[in-house]
């Protein structure tokens, strides 16, 4: 090691010609060799937004992500670099703040529309009720619903097929660095917003979380590309927002600013974006999440509290909690603890059952929405009709209830939403199905949650309501609709912990509401599969923070008996959609495996300085995002690996068109002449150069361009005798999008392929080993 | 790319020679080449509990970092694997029990034996003031006080130095990989636990919430190591977690539940973990811990409730809820926001004063603490005599305040610990800051929670209080006693914010209560920077979920006015006690320097077939944890880098003396008949040999030794020009102890270096470029 002196030293890393073209060897006949370009047709999943591309010239941490390499644009950096950190970092914070405000903003909307539009609905059916117009009632109850429901799907199926569903298990995939089509586009935005409020007043037993997270990442996503381009609406300080990570930091914001609309949650929203959500996890983004899930916090409660006085229709019961039963006094006992370790054992399996039958469901369902929109809008009402039915037709099974002496409340309530539905009874009595089944979902979830009503539901009734929205639940998520999956999740538990309740009340002293919470805590535990964030955002819900070990106790246990079934409903429908998802640890089998094995070939190389021609053949040939360059032995040695350049970066620079005549190193200042330090950051969605763009004339074919002043000269690399586990935890945890497997013995090529994501995919590797069984490996 | 076949295939990444024999040239004079061994001396401080050692036979995902690879053990590990799987997993939830259990316990214990000790000198006190003798008093409680800290400081002096202060920051370190001496050693625990119930007892202004987390640390560490192979106390089945990655969680659930106990906040300590403490986080740990916390919160649940009924001496109030306050009804306007902003910014600014002036007291004080023993126990001692004269003098300064009419509780409290204590007053009035002073820590944070209260306390006593808190806080933590900082932080705050609520009560109209809830946030968020977790931890101390997006705001606005001035306390102390922390982010002039700038040279390296002479040349020489293997022509066709072997394993290898005379591979099989599979996994702290345990005689010297078998054949590699901060985020991110470094060219050494954590330590970079200046740089 020789300890060089500061000057020299500082920049030596660079590839040979970087700088001043002072290579000017001709060596045109070199980069022939490596033909043909042959390759393996991947398939076309725009993978990862996650790359960490260079090093080296960005001042602040942050813009590591950045394109701008090798010192490309250095003298510009460097003099605007102290004003340029500091808006940097004010802008992050107005960011947060901004998806805060919108998202706070269009939670707030969608509940205001959906109770409004929901309440007439109910109002209209429960005053023709009242003057015994029966059919009238339900087909008044049944017409609206099949209005909002094919509104609804037609806005999903036309103008944006990627609403459809939760988005929870897009957003997940798109924090691993899957860039599903069109996820987050402005498209999918508004669709999401106006399907979820037509979906959820449709009377579905679906919910508006999940879209709500979607929601929230859509807002995020659209924010820091700064607004639409398209419609010129753009902000040029959010250049620096033009990079993977930060793109990445502010959906997560986002997602868990929708968990936090949707629950008036914010640490639970947090817990959610740090559980669930994200694959990357900085102490600094939790912070910033929090500062996001505070400002929806404020927004909502002040929304909520201006609407109080009446202003807003039919919205305006309930504060910031959204089921307060903080009035019940707990103590609980050891058989109370037994009891409690039962319902979360069945909760597991009622749980692992749910996401098994799901799964089903979908792939049928798959089948018909594939057909086109027109059957998507039939389907979706076919389920509308078959949960009019439900809601309208199981109520007259249930026998009418006198009122209970005593009560506060009115008894029945007539014209609102709530409690105590009178539906055909006479007056005096309540139909305690129609209670739960003409309500809006969230009152629903009240009625169970609430306490001191041991007696206020029938068991037969709270059979045939567990049952219809077990299976309801079941059916209705993979309509083309925005639904989440917690409210239904929600309602059955809590039915279901009401039943057990019921049916075990002589050996616990626990009330009927408490067991309808656990049983909900149990049901989500035992589907979705998160535990701290379920129990931070029940806590939230229900400000019961007495309770709080007996929901662990319950969440844990159902989690782990529904773990040995089967994977979480979000991991599912990830694996369903074919999303490449990258999980936090390697196969078993991948131990017995090295790198070198699962990189797939012939490889496109380009040299230092290459051929206009071999570069567009290369561009044409294959889907490749990232191609290793190499220097060659006129300019080096040997051939060696000066780095790896990425498609985008390529396209960007041939579409600039300055080219040589002779094979010479042009250096940075070509480059840095002709291009803006900004041309070369991530384009928006579907905005950037395409192959298609670039128009090449026969005579520039055969002249060349410096591929160095865009390469990234720091890639992550492993040796060919690497194992594929040890690669796997690299490529995860660093969030690559390419590594480079170099040779183990000299003489060879200097890289002997390039792993992406796609090469650790299960459905890759087995397909090279066909006669490989992964069981006995593990 | 060849697909070559299954067959050959998996196996096929080990070294030349590792099986069977086969090679058996002489190549003996070749190794004498590399001549003279060399090496800069590095510090002594072991670092890292974190090697990812290998891969590649450990059928399950924990066991990912056992030592055993390359195949060794193989068929032993086939054969049992099933078994072996079940086994770890009832032993990890077995001991995450165990951690929660001893940790619950343990809390109970410690404030069960502080409210007694506490209470009885309390009691002695007020009975003597009761008769008025002052003097008396004065003597009975400085004279306990002084004997209390006398045994605290003495025990923690002479038996284990390492307990004294908070335990957070070396928690810290060593979830970051940094194994400072003794940090979790049994006699540690013991005083932690006697040094804290008497440091408490004694009066001094600090907490037990810093040495419970080291406590809970220390029982998971012990747990986690089967007690002590010293006292016979072990257990064969916990071999599995004789691993890095597996300690480093027992640890971090260790830690959850020390805060959780110590708070009684199970959610609190998760994200405690989460965001202070952990370096590397995995969802599965949250989801561990989350149960550690759980089973904490039910045994102190239980225990609490047996003492309710009176059964545990002066102990009993209280449920798990230590500051209830959730009764006060809150509604706050647009001007209480801004007061809050205000309450945050000072709130910052006196967090960041706290640190500053902590960092030199601390420099004093280690100057005296250095002198020895007797040194340290008569720093305490001063301080303790200083907090008497302050606790029983300045109330002597207050004026006394007639009881409040219509008073629920008694009033003065006479003869036990509470609100309104008479002091010197006559009957029928209180001494405000008496009830202050005069009482266990938490009594004084309950007094200035309570709600409703807003005329309890004078302005005047809350300044008094406020100024002697904050600088007995500054002033106590750096003495020889196990000591948090938790409780100062909040007593400060707390009355700060009282003192803040209460000048300008014409502004707010919120509660002097809540002001002090919000002035401990402000403090909290000021010292430590944490933000979520410090906002539940707070959330479930005061069970008052409506204040929680005021507490957020606080926190936020807090931690960034504090941010700008200096590092929180945690990460100064880290700083100032050097422990090589890794920091999650790379410095900015890492970016302009390459790896191959800072590896410090010159390189030991072995032979694949070494000479036991050289083996013990090259451990004598340096302290190093890891030597570069290196397959030389004989056996390859050119040097290559075979992997990395650990110098633990070596020294078990050289112990179990099979040499042979010939420089031949004896290959797996050799290693396989002559040790079992645990002899290389990791020893507990100082139980592993030790190169002084070894006896090689002088002819064994000339003998040879395979590699091969206990080489790590997949060590993770950077080529020299690799940008230096790129390879510290793999560095970083990985958990890595060493990584390799690779020449870029061909033709030279196959390895150029090998970066370890102090390799990117700024010290280290700064000593090698000395004219250089980092400002510039970033």
């Amino acid at each position: 090691m020789d300890h060089r002196g500061v000057g020299n030293d500082i920049e030596s890393h660079e590839c040979p010609g970087t700088e001043g073209g002072a290579m000017e060897r001709n060596g045109s006949d070199v980069s022939d060799m490596r033909e043909p370009l042959l390759l393996r047709k991947r398939t076309k999943n725009t993978t990862s937004q996650m790359a960490i591309v260079g090093a080296n010239i960005c001042p602040i941490e942050s813009l590591d992500y950045e394109i701008v390499e090798n010192d490309l644009f250095k003298q510009d950096w460097r003099s605007r670099r102290k004003v340029q950190i500091y808006q940097y970092i004010v802008l992050k914070w107005t960011l947060a703040l901004l998806i805060g405000l919108g998202t706070g903003l269009v939670g707030f909307f969608n509940n205001l529309a959906v109770e409004n539009i929901a309440g007439f609905k109910l109002l209209l059916t429960s005053d023709l009720m009242l003057v015994k117009r029966y059919y009238m009632a339900f087909f008044a109850f049944a017409g609206c619903n099949l209005v909002l429901a094919a509104i609804a799907a037609a806005v999903c199926a036309y103008i944006a097929p990627a609403a459809a569903g939760s988005g929870i298990p897009e957003v997940k995939a798109y924090l691993n660095g899957v860039d599903a089509h069109s996820i987050l586009a402005p498209s999918t935005l508004f669709v999401k917003i106006i399907g979820s409020i037509f979906g959820v007043s449709a009377g579905f037993v679906l919910g508006k979380e999940g879209p709500m997270v979607h929601t929230g990442a859509c807002i995020a996503s659209i924010l820091g590309q700064g607004g639409s381009r398209k419609y010129h609406l753009t902000w040029t300080w959010l250049r620096y927002f033009k990079n993977d990570r930060d793109r990445r930091d502010l959906i997560t914001c986002g997602a868990a600013a929708g968990v936090a609309a949707a629950f008036r949650a914010p640490v639970g929203g947090v817990l959610f974006a740090l559980e669930e959500a994200a694959s990357w996890w900085r102490s600094s983004l939790l912070w910033r999440t929090f500062f996001t899930t505070a400002v929806v916090a404020v927004v909502l409660r002040t929304l909520i509290e201006y609407c109080q006085s009446g202003k807003c229709g039919l919205f305006g019961k309930g504060g910031l909690i959204m089921f307060d039963i903080s009035s019940t006094v707990i103590s609980y006992s050891t058989p109370d603890l037994l009891v409690v370790l039962i319902l979360g054992v069945t909760g597991g399996i009622f749980g692992g059952l749910f996401n098994f039958l799901l799964n089903k469901i979908l792939r049928v369902y798959s089948i018909i929405n594939e057909k086109g929109a027109p059957f998507k809008i039939l389907l979706t009402m076919g389920i509308s009709l078959v949960t009019s039915f439900c809601a309208y037709g199981l109520p007259w099974f249930a026998r009418c209830t006198p009122c209970p002496a005593g009560l506060k409340e009115q008894c029945p309530t007539i014209g609102r939403s709530g409690n105590f539905k009178n539906f055909q009874c006479p007056p005096g009595h309540y139909n305690d199905l129609a209670s739960l089944f003409l309500n809006t979902n969230d009152d629903a979830i009240r009625n169970l949650f609430s306490g001191n009503t041991d007696n206020e539901f029938r068991i037969s009734t709270l059979l045939i309501f567990f049952t219809a929205v077990y299976l309801l639940g079941l059916f209705t998520y993979g309509i083309a609709v925005p639904s989440g999956l917690f409210i239904p999740v929600i309602l059955a538990g809590a039915s279901y912990g009401r039943i057990f309740g019921t049916l075990l009340g002589s050996v616990s002293d626990l009330d009927a509401g408490l067991f309808a919470l656990l049983g909900a805590a149990s049901f989500l535990g035992g589907t979705m599969r998160m535990t701290v964030s379920v129990c931070v955002i029940l806590l939230e819900l229900t400000n019961d923070l007495l309770m709080l070990p007996l929901v662990m106790l319950v969440l844990l246990v159902s989690k782990t008996v529904a773990d040995s079934f089967n994977k979480g409903v979000y991991d599912q429908i990830v694996t369903m959609k074919g999303l490449p998802y990258m999980e936090a640890h390697a196969e078993p089998y991948m131990r017995h495996l090295v790198a070198g094995d699962v990189v797939s070939g012939p490889l496109i190389i380009f040299s230092g300085v290459e051929k206009v021609g071999n570069i567009m053949h290369g561009l044409r040939l294959t889907g490749h995002h990232g191609f290793p360059v190499v220097d060659e032995p006129p300019y080096t040695d040997a051939p060696e690996l000066c780095g790896l350049v990425l498609r985008s970066h390529l396209l960007v620079l041939l579409k600039g068109k300055k080219f040589t005549k002779e094979r010479v190193a042009t250096g940075v200042s070509q480059v840095s002449r002709n291009f803006g330090a900004f041309d070369f950051a991530k384009a928006g969605s579907g905005k950037g150069v395409k192959l298609e763009d670039l128009e090449i004339e026969e005579e520039d074919m055969e002249m060349y361009v410096d591929l160095h002043p865009i390469t990234n000269t720091s890639p992550y690399t492993v040796v060919e005798t690497m194992s594929l586990a040890k690669a796997a935890v690299l490529f995860r945890e660093l969030g690559l999008r390419h590594l480079c497997v170099v040779p183990k013995t000299p003489g060879r090529p200097p890289v002997v392929g390039i792993l992406t994501r796609h090469d650790f995919m299960p459905e890759h590797i087995l397909g090279l080993f066909p006669h490989f069984k992964p069981r006995k490996w593990s």
